[in-house]
This record gives structure tokens, sequence and C-alpha cells, in this order.
């Protein structure tokens, strides 16, 4: 199709107009954008729907293939992307979303993420970041400084020395449970003699090498899934990821640990790595992590602590004494879009000695070069925006006590509600909070009643009827969309290790008020009284009447 | 320290109050908002400052490791944020910064991504995104089609197939290209009998079960340096990351990929993967796709082609043609955030095959489970924010025709820039652009034309002394900030395949225009004149004229 001189030259112009023309403050996309500016709830609020589409309908809306040959109006566009995406989205937000690790956003991080994203920076290389550089190794050397408290003298010796790094920022804590157990992998199988480092030679002569048939990586079974990611990435294997039994308070038992490590060395298997969790993503709980680093100095190998949930927690004098023992880690994930209230995409691990991300070095001939202040140099990622700017904003404006404020108030939300559902007759209490995190069921006092008098088989029927009613009282809350929690399996020592399906609450946006809590869980009631929910509480009755 | 319950229920409302009330127009952070808005160019040239500070001044404002106790007032913050970290950021958008790979971004990016920002959705799972998922994966199978062209049929079958993906969306190319090589290894040490594949049973054992001592990648030696991080993470061993020979055109030579193919097999290491590059990141070069993926199939291994750069040349129906092959990769890497014109942290890797990515699919008790539609399954990122949305904004409102135009437009005024750097007499052409990149040096004709008759000895010595040439150059004129080529290191046949340093320019923005260029030429022979400089032509001009 030959386009004449013209109109070529007219689209051009319209291309340009698009680089270099503001949308009008009174265009449809302009009027959006005030409106976020002006209140972002109340505009969420309006504007995503409360009752939940099916999935199936939703993807009519985005089921064309093909990349659309003409450009669209920007009004047109955004009147498609208001009524079909943003009212399709999730209020993630909103003080009822007690299921989500994502909570209300400090409005300041809204103007601040787009001074980010108009400077459109590029952290691999100084040349592309100049004082985004410095800022996030300041930010990287202030949690440094939470989780290890190191003297003035070490971070003024190390904040800004190019040649190491006190950790790596990333898109998300999966990224940063990959980069500390790639450095682990790297530092434990580093060059010597002949041996020119598992980083050249890979995982094969690497096991030849140290003698070997493998490495293995040791976590509770409240583990995260990114660590079975891991162990596929890094040529270790999912099935040299030992998931350790917990104890009544889903915390690792070092006994269990203890045994495992033995058993692995007697197999030709080198503990790689040993993981704590501060603030497992199911429960909330942390393991012993005095205990484990005790461990896992004695056995010589790696301690890691994924504190991604948990981290913040050291923010608070009060409740920071949780966590004792993670200043011994080798490295610390924590997220920053989780607990630091940074929009989603930002994440971070934390290295005790500076020297250890030299084991995951690299460099290039246009970049990231040898001297040059490039963090691209230690990072799994390549191009990454300015995130850093926003945690160092929210370190900056909410300060320590502001942050310790936000921790202790959600462990005591958390601590209430635990409290409302053991009241409760027809709620039963599954996990305590340790954090801010718990679980619990919908279980009417007379089955709760039965159950402590069931054998083996009848607790295994009742819970199966259990399983289903939680999970029709999850989708049916979720559907309507004025609260969300949400819902996993745990296998409580109370009906003999076997999983059950169970709500979780996560106490996280300071606006969740004891209201809301008590309206959620009122919610629950009446679904639990639906049609399609009720049939199977009645058997429930008839079976426990029955026994 | 006890704090009365005064202050704390002060502090309390305080801090609800960042969570609940927007800033004031009025405010400094409202102010600027509204500025950038009104006129982001304008913005940026205003608060940028353009002489560059040294790295050590900036590193003053950001030495502080302890997080600062009390809160700050947003406008305290935001005055900070406007000397200390906008003024000393880089320029990125600016028409006369062709040395980088990012660009002016289109004006409706930014009122976009704030709804993006304000909406919070994590893509991990369906319950955290809802309709951004069904739009993740529209966007993935528009890629998709652009590269692969599969009919209707195809896309009907595979776009919304929750058990499968077309491809993975993730924070950037480093990304992608690592996680087309996992799926790539996982497939070619799948389970088979005994053998529960690599994913569960490690590289180790995966290098017993092929009976091999290991896997090789194959790339020219201009590939990537993510590649090698992917060697590494992987468990393959950056020696086995093979840099093949490229011709003049700095593509890969056949030849030489052949015979190292033949001698890998002969030394009992097994080609995971040839990769092909469309658009070079030093140089622009495309390799010959066609030849390689003919290859690919006589061997019987994996094809993988980075067009981070070069993917969207298929936008152009004038040079798609330049990238023909592409179609017959097992999975293509493409950045949005580089010729697609979406902010960082945006990539994506396609596969032809969408049971490819089932070699790398993964689950966990509480998301992601078995036969949701979350997409998390198929990514090697956990939690991930919603920038498919800004891809799709691209694709609707560019079009393809829009993105035909800047694609067209970029390989064009490179040409046109070649051509003023060839009648330039003080300046040599070193790569021509093939897409819209090219390298050159600064080059006096006597220079040049003592080159063309030395011999080995001689060429050297004039190379090295134009390399600092070309370094201080380079870092006087980024230093002045009125415009920036970045620089890297090649080695041309002309000169005995011997490194010489090069200046490196990007044609992508826009808004760059052919004066532009005209006065980057300019400057650049200005700061020759400079006396750090100077004297070292002054040498040059002695040494040829001696010669």
């Amino acid at each position: 199709m030959p386009r004449s001189k013209d109109s070529a030259r007219a689209n051009l112009q319209n291309l340009y107009r698009i680089f270099t023309v503001p949308e009008a403050p009174d265009s449809t996309l302009g009027r959006i954008d005030q409106a976020i500016t002006d209140n972002v709830t109340g505009f969420l609020q309006k504007h995503i729907v409360a009752l939940e589409n099916s999935l199936t309908d939703i993807e009519k809306s985005f089921d064309d293939p093909r990349i659309p040959e003409e450009p669209t109006f920007v009004s047109d566009y955004t009147e498609f992307i208001k009524e079909n995406l943003v009212a399709q989205s999730v209020h993630t937000a909103a003080p009822g979303f007690i299921g989500h690790m994502t909570s209300a956003l400090p409005y300041f991080m809204l103007p601040l993420s787009r001074i980010m994203i108009a400077l459109n920076q590029n952290l691999v290389k100084v040349e592309t970041s100049k004082a985004f550089t410095p800022m996030e190794r300041q930010v990287l050397a202030m949690l440094h400084r939470l989780i290890y408290s190191e003297t003035d003298e070490f971070y003024r010796r190390w904040i800004h020395d190019s040649r190491y790094a006190l950790g790596a920022f990333c898109s998300g804590g999966t990224i940063a449970n990959i980069t500390a157990l790639w450095a682990a992998r790297n530092q434990l199988c580093a060059p010597a003699g002949n041996f020119r480092g598992i980083t050249n030679e890979g995982f094969y002569s690497a096991m030849q090498h140290l003698g070997c048939r493998g490495l293995a990586i040791l976590v509770s079974r409240r583990g995260h899934y990114s660590l079975g990611k891991a162990a596929d990435l890094l040529g270790i294997g999912r099935k040299n990821l030992f998931l350790v039994e917990t104890d009544d308070q889903n915390r690792i038992k070092m006994s269990s640990l203890r045994n495992q490590c033995q058993r692995l060395q007697d197999e030709g298997i080198r503990p790689l790595s040993l993981i704590g969790i501060a603030g497992t993503t199911e429960t909330g709980s942390v393991d012993p992590l005095e205990e484990m680093a005790d461990l896992a100095q004695e056995i010589g190998c790696y301690f890691h602590v994924d504190a991604a949930w948990g981290g913040p927690t050291l923010f608070s004098e009060k409740y920071r004494g949780l966590l004792r023992g993670i200043e011994r880690a080798d490295s610390v994930t924590i997220d920053a879009h989780k607990q630091l209230y940074v929009p989603m995409g930002a994440g971070m691990v934390l290295f005790k000695d500076p020297a250890t991300l030299s084991a995951i070095e690299h460099h290039a001939a246009y970049i990231i070069r040898h001297g040059s202040k490039d963090l691209g140099s230690h990072t799994l990622e390549g191009s990454r925006p300015g995130k850093a700017m926003l945690v160092h904003a929210g370190l900056s404006i909410i300060g320590r006590k502001g942050y310790e404020l936000l921790i202790d108030q959600g462990i005591e939300r958390a601590r209430r509600f635990a409290e409302m559902i053991k009241e409760h007759p027809d709620y039963e209490l599954v996990t305590s909070p340790e954090l801010n995190i718990l679980t619990y069921r919908y279980n009417p006092a007379p089955v709760q009643e039965a159950l402590r008098r069931a054998d083996i088989e009848m607790t295994r029927e009742i819970n199966e009827l259990l399983d289903k009613v939680i999970k029709r009282i999850q989708k049916r809350q979720r559907e309507a969309g004025k609260s969300f929690v949400s819902r996993t399996r745990l296998a409580p020592a109370r009906y003999h290790d076997e999983t059950i399906t169970v709500f979780r609450a996560v106490l996280a946006n300071p606006l969740t008020t004891e209201d809301i809590l008590v309206s959620v869980l009122e919610e629950q009631c009446e679904w639990a009284r639906h049609p399609e929910i009720s049939p199977l509480l009645d058997r429930l009755q008839e079976m426990t009447a029955a026994a």
C-alpha cells in the first residue's frame, strides 16, 4: 500500500505530538490523572466495580492477538482502560481486603513515582543513573544497618566503594532469594588451584572438584515457593531443597533440621545453605534464627534469612526481638513493596560481608567496566528502574518511628483479630499471629465440639467437608467484592498433621479498623447460610450429631 | 524512651494522614507533579543541571547510613530530591543524548503509569490482578503474533489457556534471556524413565543421565553480557558460553559456529542452544538467523534469538526482512523499555511452542495453584507490577503503523548520520548502521591517511593514542551535559582484529534532528582542541608525519 508523501508527513507530525504535547488537563486521561491525584481512594472506590465479573467475561476484552494497525486516540484508549481494566481490577488498597500482602500506599508515593518515571533512569550503569546510583547504595546501607548494626566506620568504608556492594536492589523477593543463593553457591564453589570456580566451569565440574554428588538447601516446609525456583535454576534440583518439619508454631524443628543435615553429609550431599524465615508467607511465623545460625556455624554452611515479609519488624523497638539472630545471617531478603509500603516491584537482599556479592560479579566492554561505579556488576537483573528512590522517600518521610508505629499497630491489630476469632463460637483460630498474619476457619461450635471427641477417620471426614465450606465462603466473599481474605492449606498437629484449608488474614493496612474486622467475620457467617454452602453445614451437623 | 499516650495518638494521626490525605496542589510535591504533567521536557531541562558534578560530590548527599528516626515533611523531602537527585540525574530523554538505549517517552505513558501504580496490582496471581492477567496474556499474544504470525485459530486456542503461556513478561531482557535458557535447559534434560528431570534432580544427575560432561551456549562475540550471567546462574559455566567470531558486519561467522559445534560434540559437551542476535547492543547488527535456524535444526539444538533491541523492527514492512528467520526461533527476547518506548523495567520472552514454558512450571499451596489462571506459574519473578498495561497502551495508541514510522525514521536517521560521518574528513565510521546503531571515532584526516599505509606495529601505536583521545572526548562531552554518545571497544578486521575504542550512537529518539547530529560532531571536534586532548593529537601528527 503506497502512501502519499503528504499523509506520511501528517503521520509523522502526529507521532511527534505524542512525544512532545502533554495530555490536556480536560482530556479524558488528564481528568483521570487529576482524579487520582485528588483522591485516589475515592477514584478506586468509584471505578472498580464491586461485583466480580467472571474471568471468562473479562478475557473477552483482551482476546484479539492482532496489534492494531492504525493509531488510536488517547481519549478513546483511556475510556477502554477505564471500563475494561480499571473497573475490573482488584481493590488491593481497600481496608477490608486483608488477604493480600499489598496494602494502601502513602499518598506521596504517587507523585514521587511520576518523577521517577519521567526521569527514566537506568540503574545498570552510572552513565544513565548518576545520582540514583549513590542513592541506591545509601538505601542498601540503611537497610544493611537496620539488620546488622555495623559501626559508622564500617559504613564509611563500604557505602560507596564500587568494587563491593552491601546488597542488591531488585524487582522483588524472588530475585533477592535467588541472588543470595547464587552468591552462596559461587562462594562455596570458588576458584581454588586448577579449578576456576563454578562461575566458569559449571555445576558438574564443581561437584567433581568438591568431591560430592550435589548441594542441598534446607528450609522449613513453610518456605516460600521461590526457593524451589532457585533450586531448579541454580542446577541444585528441587529434590535437594529439603522442606523440614515445623513445630506447632510453624517454626522449623531444630532436631529435624539437625538430623537432615547429618543424613545429607552421609549421602555425599553438601548442605549449601540453611534458610531461616522471618515471617512465613502463610502464617507470619519466625524461625528460631539464633539456633539456626549456631547450626550453620557448626557445620560450616551459609545462612540466609528470608525476611521478605517480616524484615521491617526491625523498625519496632518492642518487637524487633522476635527476629533475634537475623544479624548473624550471611544474607537477608527484604521486600520494599510489602511492609515498606512502596509500589509493586521493589525488593532487596543485603549481605553481611560486603565481599560476598563479588562471587557473582560480572563486567562488559561497554558498561559496568572494572572500576566503574555501575551497580549492574552485582545484580542478577540488567537494566533497572530507579525504584530505590521510593524506598529512600519512605524511609525519609515516614522515618524509623513512623514505620515502628505501622509495625506495632499491625501486630496489635492481628492480636485483636485473633481474640475476636477465639471469642466467636463459630470460628476456629488455626495459627496465632506471631507477627501480623493469622489463619482461621469458619467452624460452627457444635462441629468444633465434635472434633474434640472424633477419631482420626471422623476427623478427616469432618475436615474434608469443612474444607469445602471454607473454599466456597472465600470464593463468594471475593466475588462479592466488599472484603477479601485469602486461603491456604496447613497441617496442624491437632488434626494429626493432615492438611486443612484455612482463611489467611494479613493485617498490614493501617486503615483496617476493628469495625472492618467485625464485618469481615459477619460477612463470612452470612455466606455460610448461602444455599450453595448451608447444605454442607447441614451434613456436618448430621454427622456430628450421629457421632 | 517512654512516650506519652497523647503524643503516640498524635503520631498515629499523622501516620494515617500519609495514607489518606493527598498532596495539596500548591505543596512543593504538588507543584512539581503539575510541572511534570504540563511539560516534562521543560521540567527536565530546567531542573537537571547541565554541568556534571563529580560522583564523589554527589555521593556526599547520600552518605548517611542511618535511617532517620523522625518523620520528615513531604515538602522538605521534595526540596531535597529536587536539588540532590533530580538536578543530578541524566537527561535520558534529551534528543542530543544518543548514547543510551533509553529515549524520550510518549507523554501518555506518564498519566497511565500513575493509574498502574495507583492500582498496585500484583501479576503473580489473578486474585491480585484480575483484568491485568488477561491483558498481559493478550500483550504476549500480540508480540508472539508479530514474530511468529500463527493463525487466528492458534491464538484462539492458546491466548487464555492458563495451563500454557505464549511467553513471560519480566523486568527486562536479562531475565527474559535467562528464562529462555532455563526453559531450554529443562526441556533438554526433561524427565525420562527413572530420571525425574533436571528440575528435580539437578545439574549433576542430568549430565549423568545425558551421558555428557556439560552443556554449551553458542553466540557471537557481540552477545549481550546477560548470557554470561545465564551460563553462570544455570550451572552451565561461563567457559561453556562460546563467543564465536564475527564477520566484518559484526555477524556471527557460520563456518566458525559450525566448527565449534562439531568440536564440542567431540568433547562430550552438548550444545544446549544457539543464540542469534537481532540488533547487537554495541553495533546493532543482525546475525544470519535463517542459517542459524538451519544449523540448530540439523544438530537438534534449541535456537533462541535475543531481539531485545531489534525486535520492533518487525513493525516495519520495509525493514522487517532484516530479521528473516526469527520466526524459526524457539524463543525470542524483546525489551519493551527500549524500542516500544515504555518506561524502564519491562521485557518479554516469547516462545514458538506454547508448551516450552511448561519446563519451568511451578506451583504453591496458597497461590498459583494447578488450574488457576495465575501468571506466576510460568515466570522467573514472583510478585510483579502491571507494566504490561503500558505495552498494551503503546501498541494501541501508537499502533503498528506508528511504530513502523518510528523504526523507519530511526534507521534512516542512522544512515544519514553515517553519511555525515563519512563525509567529514576527521571522522571514521567504524561500523555502518544495519539497524539504527552505529559506531565511529574521531580520527583526523592525516592520521587516517597514515593508518592506510601503516604496518601492524605502527597501527597499534596510532590506535592506542586514538583510544585515549576517544575516551577523553567522550568523558568531556558527557560531563558538559549538552549531548552524549557512549563508547565501547571493537576489533575491526581493518586493524588486524585488534580492539579499538569507538563512539557508539543509538538513533532511537524521534526528536533527534539532523541539526542535533551536526552539533554532536561539532562539539566533539571542539573537545579535541581541549588542552587535555590536543597534545595527544599533536603527538599523533608527529608520529604520522615521521612515518
